[in-house]
């Protein structure tokens, strides 16, 4: 065997068994062991931010890491923004980066440069398979990295001579250890059962794995039981919500609403995440969203076991028989009349399936109206965690991919939408079951309040066509077909609905231009 | 003024006045001021790597440097990949990066990332602007260090209260120097011009400022004077061609061509670059490329310049007034028939108008035959210096804001362009002379040959399945509509040619596809 195929043998046998790739000249051998080892699944992709978000969605629907290919330097670099909300998002991958072979580096060749500087400001763990006999273990190590809890993100970097030297027989490693959760401090478990006992009003913010399964379910326990109110972060990596679950309010966004918000709480739990602080900073306005005189209290840190926490909590509140509050199904009829924030979430309350997965990066339009889902079929909802847009039409890409069964809704924004594009055709290609929902108010509309809420007063004409993208109108419809995806467009609730429906019952991707 | 104003005025007073930006929340002043400065051209991006692309490209046909602007650690990770190539190319430019006030950063928020780390391994020049009182001068600096020769990457992070703060009046600062050359060192003349009298067989390889204007005038001179031969690199950052021009070979790109080329040459003289090495590395292929006992002598460094250089040489060979040889006009006819590299080429040859600019990233369809445009009117050529995918539509973008009145042909393989795609919208809204060629073979055709190069077999089923892009087969037609962009598709050499010629006589953006 070489270097390659030892590699990918290696990620099979850990677990890893999918790989997001856009391949180069330094990455034949490996490209050849992909396709030579059936247990690996493929996935092209044009640009390399898909691959990357596609790694980060296939992990917030299957708790483990995929693997991404990516040509040097430079296409490690077109994968940082998605890599970024993946590690914001705790989601475990493992990148191999294709890298010139050790002989051919002196001569600084064109693609040549700092892989590891690049990569070590979003990785967690970085490493150079420096020869095939060693590039087992590399590799087991970069499986293991990725997969602790929080997930984390490995990088290998792997040179081509390392690539296509033959080593002996790949070892046989142990398979990767399920991820270990710390256990939560027994004092913190103790101070948080005195505080909730109090009657004092308080929040507890669920985060990662908190916001769903058993966690979510005892958490749901310790607020009947106290009357604490559960609450998620404004963007939360997944969330499992909607009729029979276990309703967590969300913080809102703008710091206004969200300091309203968190005014009449006198204590502030968290749990696998911090304090609430603002998105950005603004002149004039708070970085902490909490009002003064609340006190923040670490139930869980990120690192530790939250369903056990709250095992814990329940015995020390003597209250593990309490039945949680579960949010009840609201049949929401199918809305008519012009589309608006509220026409729209109505229109996806009721189109939304069972056990659907909403990946929202729907921003202006989208998310202050998700509350009116709350009633909807029990679904799965993601957001995006590092910020940085483009994240939603990969991570949908990858979250299809991890679970076939059930249809991915894409909800995004247009001018969101633009920066990595190139997933259509990923799923064009794999036949995913994803509906693209492009929310066409041809602005990056987001900016326009923003522009006011930094205190930079109304913007002129020219400061205005920075941010309006209406010159030309992108048309969807010809986009969603460029890369043979079929596409629809709605202006009115109804058919928004319809088209919605209609895409949940034929297999395959589609998108519908929401235009506004 | 605040510090965003002070920084935009001090861009516009050194010499800077065009922005290319993708803004977002933290740069909203920026934005303002942007706005606000009639001196300043603001183009909006939908992408950042178009962003970067397009002041390599500003910066290739003005010898200036363009800014960029860019959201936060994320937002340059998109724009590194054409960073990269811009730095191969010495194209110098200033990106500005927007980051959280200081307060706020202490709360790690979302889009909190090391942007100094991400801006380090591909920037010569990193600052921070720590206050509105001395942005001025931060500014100065990074043109200064942009404009130097060779042109260099400054990256200026400006944090959002730096950025919204008062400062007093912008200090008037003297205006950024232009960029000294040092002067080539005479022991190296006299070494170069004993080599050259010697009569042993010689190639001068050009680079950078030497394949263009009088320092390739002169180059002319010398090789008419001592038979020895110009040649290239495979890539250039900027070639003016054509006829009347001084010709220079080519070196070719695959590893066995290029050392056969060289085998002839006793002696290599290196102008702005260095020997000439493989682009990747290949088992059992040779990293250099000129013949054992080849000698390699430097004649210009790349800080050196090279028109002093070849001034001083021409007088040190007796030979000043030497006639240099240049390229005759050839007449191609229009070539009619199946489209094949010959039959383009010759179109191109026939089509291309008088002081064109052409952006070559056509791989494997258009960089074999270039030698048959040696003989069209003149034109500039443009390659990709860094080896990263995806930089041709960006250059394209940036040269035609560079030169309104001179067309773009940007042609480029249709893997190629799908990596910055979203380049058309900006042409489109622009309006500007590029017309897009892309070569539509539904395949990465490049990795074909070099999965045998590599010597990784013939590909299986599988792992070609990740080289051919053609399920499904990528709508130009309809991908050109989606961003405003007028489109047609050829099958034959003579309406390849057609279009060509329709375009040329129309103002404004226009993609053409031609189906290999």
């Amino acid at each position: 065997m070489n270097g390659a195929q030892t590699l990918v043998s290696t990620l099979v046998d850990q677990g890893v068994d999918i790989c997001f790739a856009n391949p180069g000249t330094s990455e034949m051998h490996f490209l050849a062991a992909l396709g030579e080892n059936p247990k690996m699944r493929s996935v092209l992709c044009l640009f390399e931010g898909v691959a990357t978000g596609a790694a980060d969605g296939w992990y917030r629907m299957k708790d483990k890491p995929a693997s991404t290919l990516l040509h040097l330097g430079p296409g490690l670099a077109n994968g940082l923004a998605n890599i970024h909300n993946a590690k914001r998002a705790a989601s475990g991958m493992v990148n191999v980066v294709g890298e010139h072979s050790v002989s051919h580096l002196k001569y600084d060749p064109p693609l040549t440069s700092d892989i590891e500087g690049l990569a070590r400001p979003l990785s967690h763990w970085v490493r150079r398979a420096e020869s095939p006999d060693t590039v087992a273990w590399d590799t087991a190590q970069a499986v293991a990295k990725a997969s602790e809890h929080p997930g984390q993100i490995a990088t290998l970097i792997l040179p081509g001579d390392t690539s296509w030297q033959q080593a002996g027989a790949a070892p046989v490693l142990p398979p990767t250890a399920a991820a270990t959760r710390k256990t939560p401090r027994a004092e913190r478990i103790e101070h948080v059962a005195r505080v909730l006992r109090s009657g004092e009003p308080a929040l507890i913010v669920l985060a990662n794995k908190a916001t769903r399964g058993a966690a979510l379910e005892k958490a749901g326990r310790v607020a009947a039981a106290t009357g604490a109110r559960l609450a998620s972060q404004f963007f939360t990596a997944r969330i499992e919500r909607g009729a029979g679950r276990v309703p967590i309010a969300r913080i809102p966004y703008a710091v206004a609403q969200a300091t309203a918000f968190l005014r009449e709480f006198k204590h502030i739990v968290t749990v696998e995440t911090k304090e609430p602080v603002a998105f950005f900073a603004y002149p004039d306005k708070p970085s902490l969203l909490k009002a003064e005189g609340t006190q923040v209290h670490t139930l869980v840190e990120a690192d530790e076991d939250s369903q056990l926490a709250f095992d814990m909590l329940l015995q020390a509140l003597g209250a593990s028989a309490t039945t949680p509050l579960v949010q009840a199904r609201i049949e929401t009829p199918v809305p008519t009349g012009p589309l608006n924030p509220a026409s729209i979430a109505h229109a996806l309350a009721a189109a939304l399936p069972e056990h659907c997965i909403v990946v929202d990066e729907s921003l202006t339009t989208g998310r202050e109206s998700m509350g009116l889902t709350m009633g909807a079929r029990p679904h799965d909802l993601i957001n995006n965690m590092g910020g940085s847009i483009g994240y939603a039409t990969p991570v949908a890409t990858g979250a299809a991919l991890a679970c076939p069964d059930r249809r991915v809704f894409c909800m995004v924004g247009d001018g969101s939408a633009m920066y990595t594009i190139q997933s259509l055709w990923t799923q064009a290609r794999e036949g995913l079951n994803v509906t693209t929902i492009i929310f066409a108010n041809n602005s990056y509309a987001i900016l326009k309040a923003e522009y006011a809420n930094m205190g930079a007063g109304s913007p002129g004409e020219r400061a205005l066509s920075m941010i309006d993208i209406d010159k030309p109108r992108i048309d969807w419809l010809a986009m969603a077909k460029s890369m043979g995806v079929p596409a629809v467009a709605v202006e009115t609730a109804e058919s928004f609905y319809e088209a919605m429906a209609r895409s949940t019952r034929e297999p395959g991707p589609c998108l519908i231009e929401v235009r506004l």
